[in-house]
């Protein structure tokens, strides 16, 4: 899949749509989604232009990895779950609906999470 | 939480109980959950102790932490889901039903994925 400039994050990264920003460093922007499913639900985005966990594996640097990685921690520390517990969650494709073609983490906490999966495929 | 040498992930680290291997390298080993729920579903983890992806962030290398993110493509590409979609997802204590105190990734693909998460905190 092509990187399509005109997603909804890419236009948060430019300023061009508003987000309640978490935390942001040289390489990550994590924000609070528009649709939160738990109290503590957060969108972590790379900066660079990756549209899947593959494309991101492919072709960012090690040093915008490790620091995708920290940033899981730093956000869950400062929004209170790293004690209580939280989980993190991405989706690739179709088969798990993956709504913005910019690759992103879901970070949600602040409620019990229940089970990882549904048992069905049902949407909703 | 301290880790715990122990933990079922350790002593398949250790040879000690058995996995079916779906990937491994100096730093991640990846294996069939023994209790699928979704045609893929595969369990990764990192080789070295850390408890949880905050200790994950702090503690490991980051040549450990690109590896672990190369490693979610690479199992994704060889389990045949990477094209028709796939979901990553990582519980962190209590909240969240952390069962195994490794950090370890859970990658669900082979059918629809359905919603995030429950709507309410429903076990199961």
């Amino acid at each position: 899949m092509e990187y399509d400039r005109n997603n909804v994050f890419a236009r948060i990264l430019r300023g061009e749509l508003p987000c309640t920003r978490v935390y942001e460093d040289a390489h990550v922007l994590a924000f609070r989604d528009i649709r939160p499913q738990a109290p503590t639900h957060v969108v972590l985005i790379p900066k660079g232009e990756y549209v899947s966990v593959d494309d991101f594996a492919a072709h960012a640097s090690a040093e915008e990895q490790a620091a995708f990685v920290r940033a899981i921690a730093i956000v869950a520390k400062s929004e209170g779950v790293a004690e209580g517990g939280y989980r993190v969650l991405s989706n690739h494709g179709a088969a798990a609906h993956q709504e913005v073609p910019h690759f992103h983490l879901h970070l949600f906490g602040g409620r019990d999470l229940g089970a990882m999966l549904p048992r069905r495929a049902e949407r909703g």
